[in-house]
Order: C-alpha cells, then structure tokens, then sequence
C-alpha cells in the first residue's frame, strides 16, 4: 500500500526528529492509520511516535481530539478549521511535541460539488507554534488518494522540522 | 506493507459487521495503525471502523484506552493483561460494538529472554462480553511480525463474528 519512496522519507523524518528528540503524534481521518503505519515501519520509531489517532467518525474527533462541534457544524469534517483542530487535540492529547494531521474525502463515494472525492486537508504543527493546514485536491481511485496525502503529511512534516 | 489477501480478508470481515450493522474500535501498539490501514483501505470502512488508537507508548496506553499504571507494572506492556485492556479500552472510549487490539515486540530491538522479538499478545471482544486474548511467537523481520499480527487479528475477529 505504500511505495519505497514513502517508507525512506518516513526513515528520514524520524532521523530528523531523533536527532532532535522531537515526539510526533498523528491523527488521520482519510488515510485511517497509513501515515502511523508508515512511520511505525521504521524500527525505532516507538521512541519518536508516542501516538496517532483515526478518527473517522464526527464522535471521535469530537471525544478523541476534541474538535469542537460547532466547527464540524460549521466547516464540515472536511475543512481546514477541523484539520487544525484535530492537529491541536493531537498535541494535547499525546503531549507530543508535534503533530500532523489530515481529514479528506478518499472515494468512491462520499463526495460532492463543493467537496469532491480527492479533497484532503492536511494539518501540521509544534507546541506553542501555529498550526498551518492546507488543502489538496489529489487524483486517483481511493488507493492513490489515501497515497498522496501520506506523501503530503510528509512533505508538511518537513517543511515543520525545517522551520523549527 | 500488506497481502493482497490480508486485504481481501478485511472486505470479507467489513461486510460481516456491515450485515450486522456492528461497529469497530482498533488498539494497536507494535502494528501501529497497519491493522486501521488494511481496514480503510477499502471503501465505505468509514461507517463501521469509528475509531482507531495507535498507542505506543505506555502513556498513550493509559491516557487514551485507560489500560492501568499497576497492569503495566505487573505484567509489562506486552501482555495478555494489557491486551485485554486495550480491547476493554477502545470499546469504551469509542464506544463501538466490537474492538480488537494488539502489543508486542516487532523487533528488532525490544526483546529478550522472557520476551523475545515476535511476541505478540492480541485481543478482540465485544460490548458486554468476555474479552479473549491469545500469546503468537511470530517469526522473521519486523515486516514479517507486523504482518503476521494483521491477519491473526483479521482471524480473532473473525471468531468474534462467528460468535455473535
């Protein structure tokens, strides 16, 4: 389910976070549990991931990650208001000092004309930093959808570790 | 990562508990989110999976499934008794029907004597029901370990469904 290349990044960004004893929690919606498999495919990486989270449902993002019911009321699961609350609720809840987080329509069904299958918002950020998320639209069937959001987490990941 | 089997025995178990209209909570440690991976990977997962915990460390364990201080103590985090709770754990916190779980040592760190690499606890159960547990020694690497947990987990919850 995920490519090489997938696998030697996610090697990469636990190196980086190792070399700086920086934790990570993730919390996925659409990619349910692929980016914490990815990463958890490394070994050694129990020490840097203290947690991750699927929260598919409205309910478990609401009790897991604390994401409130007025901004899914609001913005919809599939938002960048819920992307950041869910990366806040990640931090708060792991006590990691950073976390990614995504929430998307990975198809076939599900979607619609203002939020088509391929829509992924993706969130990423460190304690006391501010969390930046943003939006995609990716192509494909479910598979590749669900791939290319792990690629961007990453790539979000790293843009974070960089900054930090 | 994983079988083209492993993720045909997800579908077969997804339509079981969708006939049923039962829902699932997953609690994994050593496969870290690889069994919510295999799950998700086929479509409409969202209605039955509603949440999954990748919970790594020993905090996580006890933050997010509430597994307890003097469990961890006594008998380890790979255990029976921590499986158990895990299962117990994810069914109250996600407040689903069924829930399956699993902790072990995928290696290659982590083992010794007592507890060598490829020992695996992995539990499954339902809302107000006993929850079994059973010990695996897995052969082979990391991968091989992580895999082999999926499908004994698919195979636990399988027994589950024969069961209900």
């Amino acid at each position: 389910m995920l490519h090489a290349e997938t696998l030697a990044t996610a090697a990469t960004l636990l190196q980086a976070m190792q070399a700086r004893s920086l934790t990570l929690a993730t919390a996925e919606s659409c990619t349910g549990g692929l980016i914490a498999a990815a990463l958890t495919a490394i070994p050694g990486s129990s020490a840097t991931l203290l947690a991750g989270y699927v929260t598919y449902s409205n309910a478990a993002k609401q009790a897991t990650l604390g994401v409130s019911a007025e901004t899914l009321r609001q913005h919809g699961a599939v938002s960048r208001a819920t992307a950041i609350e869910m990366v806040q609720g990640a931090l708060r809840t792991a006590q990691s000092d950073l976390a990614v987080a995504c929430t998307g329509i990975a198809g076939p069904d599900g979607g619609s004309e203002a939020k088509p299958v391929g829509l992924v918002f993706i969130g990423c950020g460190g304690k006391g930093r501010p969390v930046c998320a943003h939006g995609f639209v990716f192509p494909g069937d479910r598979a590749a959808v669900r791939a290319a959001t792990v690629d961007a987490a990453f790539a979000l990941l790293r843009a974070e570790l960089l900054g930090i």
